[in-house]
This record gives structure tokens, sequence and C-alpha cells, in this order.
């Protein structure tokens, strides 16, 4: 794997970390302070955890002598690497009051600063952790967007991530315009036979993508588009979170523990014309049936594309399909790819457009129904670093694409995304195959 | 009762409503988020709350065309009760983000204008809710410091209540030179026959302490002073939280179940030379074995009292002994009691001085073996404010006298306190009797 | 307190004992192995524990050289006598399906035969233990009963206790006609004044009872019969159980998180004519308006009688008026009390009659409102047989007269059971007081 | 597939129900009731949802106007079949006492009588179903010794299964005598390439075996034997349960939270000569270092395999290899498949013998790393049946190979066991690959 030049380092470590405080501008102190469930992390939490990654992983490995910002730090911003230590429990994350948001943000300056001072001098080794160091960021990024949302959902109040985020009117119009939502099933032939999966490119990838291998596919078809929220409604409106037929034991039991009746953050408005809205990052917004269908679990996809008589791609032909059709070129920090992503703020999937009718990046992660496991020969790194992916190889499943919340820097086309399959909170879709 | 004129109320009334936000004023925004126990609420919760009560209580009921400063309060800030509507519910007090302190306190300024607007007209029946809130008030005041103590010793930083607290040396050597530990056992006979309970001031009093009733005592006796850390450290290092022998059987399952090995809030030192420190407002303190203990549930102080070969002394027994030697002109708003209270601002029980050699006032409530039960004939109000005390008689145990963290004004002769025996988080302390 | 004459004693164990186990002939072996919930115990249980008791405390210490029986029966069967040792955990005891009935029924006769063999020679003391041992089983006695009716009430099969049980009808009958339901409110006063409250007489009392002290009652009026089924139905058809006006705080959470909507055992039948049936030892019957209620807890009993505009009378109360109208001679073993107690084997509570219009024996406990904690002065036994009723003395409440499923030489004016608030699996009711 | 002719058919039906039968003789009725933990069901429960099986797939089936023998057992007894109606709740199986041991005996009497009558005129479909049914009765087979194994081992008594159990001597000897346990590391190059996998014979198979599809596999290892209890051993000694380095995080997080130390029915001998035993239906006996570590999680199976630098086989490398030298004209009811199964009676892995030192049938199932997910094309069956292994496809993994309590007419090649990554009660072991 090629590694970044120095400069090219300087430039995307700049551009990422000014992007996540960019994030979080919008927010009030007491916003970034809350836990809304065990799975999810305080913003202030993200913003110091994506900052101790790069103290702990690339600056205290510098030199021996290194003297920490704040020692104990190392103990609290731990996520889950037990080979650095001890970590302060994740489930008690939102009874930290301190540092607080002013505190972080100085951490992140002083880490900022003595990140700037190694890099002129950075071994290739110290440059591949520096890049980890800025993916990992990049998932924060989505994730602190994904916590943040589940937060204000638990508020009565509805409040909205961002003030002035109301659509541009005009913009939403133009969107609408292209929009081609494609009609019926849609469907294409995917790859059949033998074909080499994971990462052969020189860029940056995750270990979870290695090594390359080859697979043998079964003839099948891929959906050329994902199942929408009017799509999704026919399924909630029908009665199917009033029976078992066609859900995983596992899923029904999930979803009658927890009183599912639609996909999160949907629900009924209690005007006489009874309607559907879903909360977004913009607060509640009636439900719009051409966009994508999202925040939906595992369960609740593999349920609703039984229900269709189809079922959920393998991770194997969503990648494979889309290698025939993909750019490869791009995959590198600095060309982003076109699609409604992160950067693009909509912060919510939309419909198609005529640019991207498949949208098979961006918008919303799709399930697979691939069980999260190594691939043959698969090793993680030695030591801590070790820990990033493989530990965590059970009881998840695989999704690709990326979502509305993820950077177009971030996402490609081997990138193997992981949930347990209650997760909801995420952007997650469905694209259907059979 | 009587009722305090137009004038003493406005008078009141400020003065409770500026203390409480001075108690506030050394947080930060994150801390006022944080609910670290279902027990207890988020400092900017208190703030709302109590303002709501004077909103609903006072204000709305003044008029029947009150347009509420902002209506979807009235379901978040409802504590308890159901006469006025659905509660948002308690646990997740901490998942609220909005409305910011800002908001809080500006949703302050309002109400307090309104009060302002209607206390020249106010009738009788006004001043008296009026006179209800501020007691009320006074109440969360206790409640803010004790739920931020709480909030604060969940953080592995050990943050201070506020930065500028650390102990006046030369006041706290003042203090420490007055002072003169009764030494031995220090009882006295306590009140034996026929005694009257109850309030029977034309002060205020909460409905709980009403009717005044005739009960009979069997002679007695009661210690003259607290129970110190240094006397409750012996019961500690004696092995007690190891064996059951002296505690009730919840208590001892309780105990077992959550781990206590200590009273809340204290630990042992990891230095080579093994010492307590104890949790305070100031941050970790080595423990002063001068000092009452505080931070017990009745299940230790009721197994510590057995311990000792002595019992906890009945709510009547404490009441009947203090009526004997108390002023009880100075049971009102307008002359505070001499003490360590709230308003000295040690905010930690300290050790007896010669004019106190008692604390029977101050310091910490006392634990007494009185189920929390209604006198005979106790009659709460009709409507919402009777569910201020009377629905809670069930489980709970009576304390007496107050503490460092009550205010002055607050508290008199006949009040009664209530917790749950597994309650720690208040400064609960141990008065002995046999 | 006078002793039992060895030869009385002896009698006494030979029909206590034997009256255990013909209580559980009716049973399969397959009945006697489950445990429902972690309040109840297995009926096999029982039956070695109660045994265990007269092994342990009388047996073991007769002779140092006291061979065990089963010595691994130490540990499983001992409740919760921390002197005595460690013991299985009582919420798992239903995991246990050895020893096998066969197994416990033989180590019941070896007991039996040990027993008797020591009891010409024994002591005074060891009569005593003897003494305490009978009344242990006795209660034991009315827990078999009351823990195989929530046992078999868990099984949609609806299992009866006994096939013969079916009422006689004649007899039946005859109790029909001598039935005479006090009508209105049937109030009487109560006695007031300074009382003396506890067991004053030389016959058999438990150490709660003692020692005898005097109280100051104030004037009240206690009700002359106790609330029926079909006053407690309209307490359930107006809609209490849906609204929480009249209830403790922790009444109401705690019926509504379990669901309570009836009290335990009640159901509406599924016919077109709705009706209401309760589950008893005879199975399925419709329920009779004119029986006492039953399987109420103390919230319930609470909240009902604070519905009706009254309240439940103290244990004081109580026992004082019932004082005035006992005949305190027959409180031994060896002159049954008249009523509706065990060995009529109705195992029912029954509409009044003319003999015992008051019902203040038998048919059901009666709930009062004082929480179970020592007389003053109370001082527990010294060693193991201290657990028995003083480690229990925290939010429980106490309840007078006996059940259906109460020997009749087992009660007494000052006897006084408890059980937690929210216990309902007893037979539990209401007498109300004002 | 074929189906059995009508009189094998009968023949099956009459060996399987008689082993059935045969395997609960030396119970206790006390045993049949207890339910040791959700997982697992009380023989009782076997034996009656097995009987019910038949009289809901077969004989309800036969014809319109049948009548059920205990119409109320359709509810009692039905598993997980949502098609035929509502569940008695699983976790609750231990709560009904009735019907008794003699009631379900009795039943399966009278279904065995219904089932003779039937099987003279019956249809393939018919005999089809009861095929599945026989093979359904042997998994229950199975689940009766496991789960009478984990009632047992809960008693601290240590009951043992049956008394006469304890191993013939000589017997033992003769088996020991022929073992001959391979030395070192074993491997063996598993079958690289196109492989075709899942059942292609004309017998007997479930719904989760089929389609034949074709997948591909990279070059690897297979170990030629089991781990053993003695290398296992050296990871519990070596400390790796108290260190996270090896584990699945979902592994490490799990074994702390139950504690884990060792397998399952592992403990430490209290003697002074430490050593260890194992809980087995013979009792607590010595570990065994030569036999197969059995009771292992999939989380332990994986770890010990990356402590050891392997890992564990997918299930295609597995059924490959097995593949090439197994004989597959025995996989069918009438010819038992050698090795230590259920029809020795051993009833404990056992060390590998010279006739069958690979262990890959028998003893133990073999934990694969392979999630367990349809096959290419899956598709269940239509109605209720299509509900027995479909719906589980989620957060398990597939074992291979039967174990020391499978029927030896039950395993084959293409056989896919499955259990939650959690589950160890099952004789669940580890084969290792590279």
């Amino acid at each position: 794997m090629d590694c970044l030049s120095s400069a090219a380092a300087s430039n995307s470590y700049r551009e990422v970390r000014e992007l996540t405080e960019r994030l979080v501008s919008p927010l009030e102190p007491e916003d970034c302070v809350v836990q809304s469930m065990p799975d999810a992390s305080p913003t202030r939490w993200h913003l110091a955890h994506t900052t101790w990654f790069f103290e702990t992983f690339l600056l205290a490995r510098a030199s021996a002598s290194y003297r920490p910002v704040r020692p104990e730090f190392e103990y609290l911003f731990n996520s889950y690497y037990n080979h650095v230590g001890e970590q302060f429990p994740r489930s008690r994350r939102g009874l930290l009051s301190r540092p607080t948001m002013r505190e972080v943000l100085a951490y992140r300056r002083e880490v900022d600063a003595r990140v700037s001072e190694l890099l002129p001098h950075a071994s290739e080794d110290q440059l591949r952790v520096l890049e980890l160091g800025l993916h990992h960021e990049q998932q924060h990024q989505e994730l602190i967007l994904t916590d943040i949302k589940h937060v204000l959902s638990c508020n009565p109040l509805g409040p909205r991530y961002r003030g002035d985020m109301a659509h541009d009117v005009a913009a939403h119009e133009a969107h609408q315009s292209d929009s081609a939502a494609p009609q019926g099933d849609c469907w294409a032939d995917g790859v059949a036979g033998l074909v080499e999966i994971g990462h052969a490119d020189r860029g940056f990838c995750f270990d979870n993508e290695l090594p390359v291998f080859r697979t043998y596919l079964q003839p099948h078809q891929l959906a050329q588009r994902l199942v929408t929220c009017g799509e999704y409604l026919e399924f909630v409106e029908s009665g199917r979170y009033q029976r078992p037929d066609d859900w995983l034991s596992l899923g029904w039991a999930h979803a009658r523990e927890h009183g599912w009746e639609s996909p999160l953050y949907w629900r009924q408005t209690r005007q006489a014309t009874a309607g559907w809205e879903q909360f977004t990052l913009d607060g509640w917004r009636p439900l719009d049936p051409a966009e994508p269908v999202s925040h939906v679990s595992y369960f609740e996809a593999d349920a609703y594309a039984r229900w269709r008589g189809a079922r959920l791609p393998t991770e194997f032909e969503w990648e494979a399909f889309v290698a025939g059709r993909d750019c490869d070129q791009r995959d590198n920090l600095s060309e982003p790819r076109p699609g409604n992503f992160l950067e693009s703020l909509s912060l919510q999937p939309l419909a198609p457009t005529r640019a991207q009718p498949g949208q098979w990046y961006g918008d919303v992660w799709e399930w697979t129904s691939s069980a999260y496991s190594p691939y043959p020969g698969y090793q993680p790194p030695a030591g801590a670093l070790g820990e990033y992916n493989g530990k965590f190889m059970c009881n998840q499943y695989v999704l690709r694409g990326g979502s509305c919340a993820t950077s177009n820097r971030h996402i490609r086309r081997t990138y193997r995304n992981f949930f347990p399959p209650d997760a909801r909170w995420q952007f997650t879709g469905i694209r259907l195959a059979t």
C-alpha cells in the first residue's frame, strides 16, 4: 500500500480535523454531554477520542520521552484498546461533565500543534498511522452526526441540529426536479462465477478488506435502486410489524421486546389526516415516499426483503457488481466521490437523481446478508492496532456503500462497515437481490 | 397558620431565587446536564422545575387566560403531579440537552417578572402557595448540591464544585481550635410519658407535620452528639461490611449486591500508608475522624447502632427532646438558625463546636427508626398539592434536623425529611439512642 | 413464658408433623418441585426445611457428637440463618430435583424418630425450642398452601390442588344459609387513650410480640366486617387500576410495571356475559361477591381504603379492639380457635356467618397501616434464633388475625405477621378504619 | 429425495420412540420438571413436544375431523411454530408441574397408537413428515441428555443421571488400551479450489442442507484430531480467561459478565493437590487430559484457536474434507455409523481410538467459523414446517459431526447443527485449521 507524502498528509490532516470541528459548531455545550444509549457517545467524547488516537498511536510512539498533554485522558478516551490499558466504561460516558467542551477543544489544539511539528520529519510508518488516524476520525465524523441525531430525537422539544439547516428551497427543488425515481423492479444480472474480492489498489484500506481472494458467485440479480420510504410504508401499513411471518426469530423477539412499529425516527402524526413523519437532523418532517428508507435494522431489512419475495445481497455480490462499473482511481483522499455524502450537508438520504439512479454510494449504508467475518488468510496487525477491526468479527453484518453522513473521501468499493443486526441509529437502508 | 405579608413574600422570593442561582454559578453548562442516577436530577432540571412550580401553582391559577412562558415545559418539568398531567420519565432527564442553561435562566427571569407583577395584589391563598413554593425551592437547593456532588464523584478527574472553595486555612483553623469533640458516650435522658408531636406554631409547615397529636414515649436515652467518621471507621475496619451479623436482612442483601464497603464517597488511598479519603464538594480530601459521618444509608446507620449495642431514636424521641431546649420563635423565614447550614457554604459536615456540641440542627440529617407514615388524622390538601408529601408514605424513613446543605431558614423542630433506607447521596448521619 | 410438658410436646409434635404431610398428600411429585417465583418455595423444600429446623436447633444442639442425617442438607435447607452457615440461594430452589419427595419424606421419618427419642428427657430449653419449631412448621403449612396455589395458577391447565375438593354441596349450602353479610358500613368505636400492647400471657409467643408496652391511641372507628369481593369489584370496575389518584406513588409504579388490573388470581371470563372468576385451590371459580376480598397487596388495600374515604387500621388499634372481646385463655396449642382456619379445609375465605360476622380471626390476614418495626425495648434472642424475626423489620407491613390457611392453634391476638407492601400471594384482605 | 417405505417407517418409528423413553427411564419424576435456564427444557416437555409434533403435522393434517388427544396441549407443547398458533412462553416451561410424567407417557401411548393406525395407509407426503418427525425426535433425544445434565449440575448434591452408569471398568480399560492419542500437530491439507457443498444423496436431509452449490476454497490445512482437555487446560492455566488478548470483543465481555474461568462443568478440586474435575452424566469425575475438550462456547473455541496461532475451520472446509473419505451410502436410518454416539451410552466424549483417530463423527460437535446462513438459493418449505430451520439463520454458528449424545442414525456429512456463540451446554468441542 502506498503511503501519503508528508505534504499531502499535512493537508489532509488539517482538512479532516477542521471538518470535524465544523460539524460540532452548531451544537450547544449542553448537547455535547449527553449519551442517549450505550452504543452512542457524547460529542465531546468523539472529539477527544479521535485526538487521543493521534496522541497515543502517533505522538507517544514517536518519542520515548513523550509527555502526554493530559495523562488522565489515556483512561478516559481509550475506546477499546486493551493493549493500551484499561478503559472508562463505555456505558458511563454520559456521566462525565468534564473535561468541558472548551477543555477538549484546547486538547485538540495542542495535539494538532504537536502533530504539525512531527509531520515534516515523519517516517513512512508514522505517515501510515496518520492516515489510519484520519480514516478513524472520518468514521467518528459519521458517528458524531448519528449519535447527536439520536440524542436530539429523545427530546420532546424535537430540537434541530442547526437552526439554519432548513432546506434551501431552491436547492431542494432543483434536486427534486432532477429526481427520477426508477419505476418498477429494475433488476440487473449480478456477476456470476469466480470473482476476486478485496482491496487490490495501492491506496489506503482497512485490514478487514484484505487479503484479496477468490470466491464463487451463483447467478443472481441485483436491484438497481434502493427501497424507498413509500415502499417500506406498505410493509408497515400492511401490518408486518404485528405478525411474525417474515421475520427472523431473533428479529421478531427483538421487535416485540422493544415495541418496534416502524423504522427508527418514524411516527404517525396526530392530526386527523393520519400521515407519517420522521425525525431528521432538521427536526420532524413529513415522510417523503421517494427518499430511500433509512434507520432500519438488519432484522427489518431482511424481513422486508422476504416479504417482497426477495433477499438481501451478499457483500461479495455487491462488490463484484460495483467493480464492473466503478472508477477506482477515485479511491483516494484527494478526489472526492460524487453523491449524497457528508460534504453535501443534506444529512438526509435523498430521492435518487438521474446522475445517481442506483445510489450505490452515499445516501444510506446497504445491509448485506453477509455476516462480518475475516477474509481467508486475514491477519490483523500486531499490537493495539490489531484490535481495530478483527475482534469485532462476530454477530455483526456487513454494510456497503456509505451514507449521507460518510465523507466522500472515506468510502470505497471494498469498504466493509459492520453493525449488529438490531442497530438502527445509523443511516442504514435496503437494496434487494434475488 | 399565618401567611407572609406581600412585602415579606416579595423579599423572600427574591432572596431564595437568588440563592439558587448563586449555587449554580460555579458550574459549567456541561455540569448542568448530567443525571448520574435515576434518583438524582440534572442541575438545569432543578432550576426549571422550581420555576415551573411557581408558574403552575401560582401564576396559571391566578388567571383563566394565563399563557405559559413555554407550554412544552409543563410536561418536561412536572416532577410527579399526576393531577397536573403526564410527566417526562424521571430516569430520562439526563437525555435532554435542551432547553440549554441559557434558556432555563431566561425562563426563570420571565417567571420572576410575572410573579413580581402578581405579588402586590396577591390573595392570602396565593401568598400561601408562594411560601410553599419557596420552601419547595429550598428543598431543591439542597438537591442541587447533593446531586451535583454525585455527578462530580462519578468522574475519575475528581472535579471540584468550585475552584475557590479550598478551605480558607485561617477560617478552618479557627473552627478547629474552637472544636471540642465531646468525649465518651455522652447520653442524656430523653422525654418519657405522654408528649405532643407536630407543628403547633403559626409559621409555615408542610402538611406531613400535622395534625398535632399525643403519643406515649417509654423511658430512653439519647446521645448528645453525632457519630463521627473516626467511630464509623472502626465499624468499617472491624469487617462489618463483610459479615451479616448486625445488618437488616434487606440491608445486607443490598450492601452485597452493590458492593458497599464503606459509606458513599469514601475510598482507601493507594499510598503505602493506607489511609482513607472522602469525596467532598471540594474534591477528594483525607478523612477527618472528628467530622460527623455522612452519606450513610439507613441500613448502615441501623447496623452501626446495633453493633454499638444501641439503636436509632424514633422521630418522636428526637422531636420531644429538642422541644425541651428549642427556641421556637426562630422558626420562620426571617430569622436564620445558627449552625452549619447551606448559608455557611462549608458544604461539608464539620466537627462539633462548643457552641453546637450536640449538632441537633445542621451538618447531617439524622436517620430515625421511624417509618415515614401519616400522623393520626393526617389529611393531604385537595388537588395536585396533595401529592406533595402524602403519596410517598411507604418504605421510607424519617430524618430530622437538616444538614450542611439545608437552608437555615428552612429547617424546624417538626420538620420531617424522608428517604428510602438505601439512599446515601444526601448528607445523612447517625445519632444513637438506647 | 410457660413451656409445654414433655407429653404435651410429644403430642403436639405428632399432630403438627402429620398435618403437614396430610397437606401435601394430594400433590404429585412433580408439583413439589416447582418454584414459581423467588418469594415462594417448592413444597419439598418446605418439608425438608421444617425438618432441618428441628435437627439444627434441637437435635444437633443436644449432643456434641450429633451426626446429621444428611450433612449436605445443612446447606440446602437453611433458609436464612447466617449464624448456622451459608445458604443455597433462595431464588434457585426450583433448580433442585433432588432430594426427591421420597428422600425428603425419609428424612422427615428419621428426624421424627430422633426427636421422639429425645423428648422424654428434654430440658425446658429444649422444650421451648421444640415449641418454636412447631410454630415454625405451622407457618410453613400456610406457605405450602399459598406457594402451591401460586404454582398451580401459573399453569394454563388450571389444575386443582386436590380432585375431591369440590365443595361438598350440602356443607356449602349450610354455610350459605347461615351467612348474614353485615349491611352498610358497620362501624364501631375503637379503643382510645393509653393501651397496653404485646403478649402478656404465659403461653407461647414470638419475640416480636414483646415486650409489653404502653401506647396512646387517638379516637377512631373500626369496620366490623371485612371488605368483600363485591365491594372491591366496584373499585376495579370504576377504573381505579387505570388512574394514579388513590395510590401510593410506589404502589402505582409497581402496579403499572407489573400490569396489575385486579387482585391476584382474578380474571375476566371470556364468555359473552362478561363476569369475573378467581383461581382457588379448587381451580377457577366464579367470583363470589359475598366473600372477603383476598390476594390484595398493601398497595391495593391502602388505595382501596383511600378511595372509600377511609384508611387501614394500625396494628395497635386492631389489637386493642380485639383485646376487649377476646377470650385469651384459648390462646394456646391445645384449644383451637373457632373460625375459617386451615383445619376447616375450605382453603378459601368464606362469606361471614352469624357466629363470626366480624371475621377478626381466620379467612384473610388483615393489612394494617403499621410498618413492621420493633416494639420499644425489643431484644431478639442471642444466636441464630435471633435471626428469626428481628432482621426483617424493614419495608414490611404488619398483618393481623390469620387466614383460612393458618392453623387455628397458631394464631393469637398479639400475633404479628408481616409482608412487603407488594406481596399478594398470601390470603391477605382488608378491614377499614377511620 | 427418497422416502421411507411404510414398513421401514413403522420400524424406525418404534425404535426411535422407544429409545427416547429408554433415555428418560433412569430419571425420577422430580428430575423431569426442572428448567435450569431458558435455553433448556424440562424432560417432560421434550417427551410431550416430540409427540405433539407427530400429532400436529401428521395426524391432524391427515383428517379434517381429527380430534386432538388433549386439545390444551397444542398451546403448551408448541415450541416456536407461529403458523400453528401461540406458544406458552419458553422461559416458563419449568413452572408447569402438570401434565405429570404419567400423563405425558399416556399421551405418547395414545399418539403412538394413532400413528400406527395411520402408517399402513400413509401417503408419500405423510411418510416424509413422519421421517422429519423422527429426525426431530432424535434432535430432542440429544437435548434431553444435555438439558438434564445441566439440571443435575446445578445441584450441590451432584446427582448422577443413572446410578448404574459407573464405568464398566473392563470396558473402559479396553477402550483405554486401544486409545492412541495422535501426537503433535497432525495437520493434513484440506481440499482447495471449487467444491460442491450440500446434500446430494437420495436419503433424508433438512432443508438447510440444500440446495447443492459450488464454492471456492483457498488452500488450507485441517487438524487430524480434536483438541484435548489436556491441551485446553494449558489455555486455562496460562491465564487466558484473565486476559482479553485472544478473545473476540463480544466473547470477552460475555466471559467477564458470566465469570467464566474454564469450560462449563469444570471445577478445581478443593484438595491440597490442586487438580480439576468435570461434571458428567456420571457425576463429578477427575478431568481426563486425553479426552476431547467439550462444553466450550464458540467464543472459547475461537480464542483457543487464536492462542495456538490457528483458527477454526469453515463448515465448507470440514464438509469437503470429510467428503473425500466418507462412505456416503451409510447416510440413512438403517445403517448406524460407527463412533462414540448416543447408542454407545458412554454419554461422554472419549479419548480417540485407533479406529477413529480423527473423531470427525461423534464425541463432540465441532465449532466452525461459519455463521449459520442460508445456502445460495435456499427455500424453506411452505407453511409451519418452513419455520423449522430458516428463521434461526442469524447470530449462530454452524457445528459439524455430531456428539456422544447424537444418534448414530441421525448424523451425516452435510448435517448443519447451529448454536449461538455463547452456548456451552451442548457437547461442543474444537478442531483447528490453518
